[in-house]
């Protein structure tokens, strides 16, 4: 099984998720219209890009008078889904998971963690209102919860084992925790996050700016 | 103040790390050497790719008998200076603040968290060996432990105020989790992570993939 690239996160969908963070912060602020350079300006992307992303999106502004931030929001929302609500599973209750649990932002957005599995039986009990579960109770939880989405923040060592489990259990697509890169099938989705790197790349960014000053 | 792409964190760094997950699997899995066709395979990407990034990085090797991993991991950690420790602090200890600060991983790669701060008293004390700090107590610290690096996980109306007050104690990077685009000034290093937005990306995909499917 070999992961390719044919569903990667692609930059222009995280620049969409860019542009909602900088319009909420532009209705917040008291306006109702931007143009495409105001968003472009707090985005750190150019007009163009702005425009170009938008219209890939099948999202219509006036060039004009500029574009309604509540209509771009609807928009964004639309493509996203924003208004339904999906169900995830969560696997591994170290720490991570647990934080991840406690997120009420995610909540906010629709996500729904509706189960979590640990394969230490003393983490198996229910806290903050979400079961924490054994790995057996897995096909059960999926097929109740029409689940396609699963988080994994298990160590290392077991995350490749999980990630198969979680393929054969028909999970589509994964949020990956464990500093792996789980092979999967083509048809499957992983976005993996990897704290340590992200760290190490401000530092290493640092390092850098202050050598060139 | 504003953020300019002045030190966006690049694909090539990224990719790096990603490297550097696949040459550590190769090795547990008992091999020395790899050709870059290996490793583009196992990261996804070509093997002109890794040639390419290799040179960028001033990385020399033996198209021949390929590259030998104790090698690739070794320049690839003195790029990132792993053998120095770095020392961080962190800011808001909700949950993503606590998981972070117990996250084991950040210390393997000498990232050590000397402080976090928070401007709740009743968490403001000793836990896992790390001090919760008032923000009054910033600057001192930043000074006495050399800090140049924070990670920002306040909740989203005071993430830009922490943010300022972040880079006028001298902070020149931030890993930043709050759901906003912190504006800083141009030779501060900023790095945002939206878990909600990664999160949505994954199930943007998987309904992408049922519909072509």
């Amino acid at each position: 099984m070999k992961q390719v690239t044919k569903y990667v996160i692609k930059n222009n969908l995280k620049r969409l998720f860019t542009y909602r963070v900088c319009l909420i912060s532009f209705k917040r602020k008291g306006f109702d219209r931007v143009f495409s350079y105001n968003l472009g300006e707090e985005a750190s992307v150019s007009a163009e890009q702005v425009r170009k992303d938008f219209s890939e999106f099948k999202i219509k502004g006036n060039k004009k008078g500029g574009y309604q931030i509540d209509y771009l929001l609807h928009a964004i929302d639309e493509i996203f889904k924003f208004q339904h609500n999906e169900h995830i599973i969560l696997i591994g209750m170290g720490n991570i998971g647990r934080a991840l649990v406690q997120y009420k932002r995610f909540v906010l957005r629709k996500m729904i963690i509706v189960a979590t599995f640990d394969i230490d039986p003393s983490k198996q009990t229910k806290r903050w209102g979400i079961p924490v579960l054994p790995l057996e109770q897995l096909d059960e939880i999926i097929h109740k919860f029409h689940v396609r989405t699963a988080i994994v923040a298990v160590p290392e060592i077991s995350a490749q084992e999980i990630c198969d489990i979680l393929v054969k259990s028909g999970i589509k697509g994964i949020l990956n925790f464990a500093p792996i890169i789980p092979k999967v099938p083509v048809n499957v989705v992983v976005k993996n996050i990897n704290l340590c790197d992200e760290l190490q790349s401000v530092i290493y960014y640092v390092d850098k700016q202050i050598m060139d000053s």
